[in-house]
């Protein structure tokens, strides 16, 4: 397949035109939102270089670029929790994606919750350090069941 | 107020505890998904630094850092379009803010459109560069009446 992506020659043609231009960043990388197709429910955030955006529009299936791994990373290819995308937007200055996706299995989070977002910070800011709340305690699965003995993405 | 953010001490405290422990990046952001409480529709995709989020929490009102203006930025402070926020959440490794917020004057885009994301990118891959399909065609405001002759924020 050739390049997918036109080079940026104008604020208009990257805000009001119909060239796919994206912006990757000084890692090449851009931050992609993905959202529930049905429910409209944020999954997770991640992070695509020009090749995870190349095989995400090419497949229809969630490509992105794993920062802890620093490669290529098919959503779900190990977890089984492939993202079908439905529709990938961008935004007006070309510097974000958003997929719309149905999941397989109904998880996205590598902690087992079916969202990465699942911890409220109260507003106000009486306390010092925040008191998170839970808005969801129930797992969809079991990490160790699905990762084994991986290494956890997280970072400190 | 004091520092509403705690120490960064264990995956365990980060993934599963109670305590907010945001991870600022080199760059000392923290990338903010905004979407509409109501609709879930994505608004836009932004960045806070460790004030903007203090801010944020105290206020009720979306606060950002403006990578193109170098400041603290308080979402409508010019164009009106204040950010209430009716929940604001924060994700598994804690890297990520998610803001659902109620938009007065229902816009939240620069350009004029209610969202940032007014484009869709077809799936398939057959064309090069991707032709971007408008999935919203009429702005909520006209940016030269709002903005007048302030620089546009877009970067190539």
């Amino acid at each position: 397949m050739s390049k997918p992506f036109a080079p940026r020659r104008s604020v208009e043609q990257v805000e009001e035109g119909t060239e796919l231009a994206p912006k990757f960043d000084e890692r090449g990388l851009i931050p992609v939102v993905t959202t529930d197709f049905e429910t409209g429910e944020l999954l997770m955030h991640g992070y695509m270089n020009a090749e995870a955006l190349e095989r995400t529009i090419e497949t229809g299936e969630a490509h992105y670029f794993s920062r802890s791994r620093k490669a290529l990373w098919h959503k779900g290819a190990t977890s089984g929790f492939v993202q079908k995308v439905r529709e990938l937007l961008v935004d007006d200055d070309q510097d974000c994606i958003w997929l719309r996706v149905d999941v397989a299995g109904g998880a996205s989070c590598h902690v087992g919750y079916r969202s990465c977002f699942y911890r409220r910070v109260p507003l106000g800011g009486a306390e010092a350090p925040a008191e998170l709340e839970f808005t969801d305690t129930e797992k969809v699965f079991d990490p160790t069941d699905v990762y084994g003995d991986a290494p956890n993405p997280t970072k400190l």
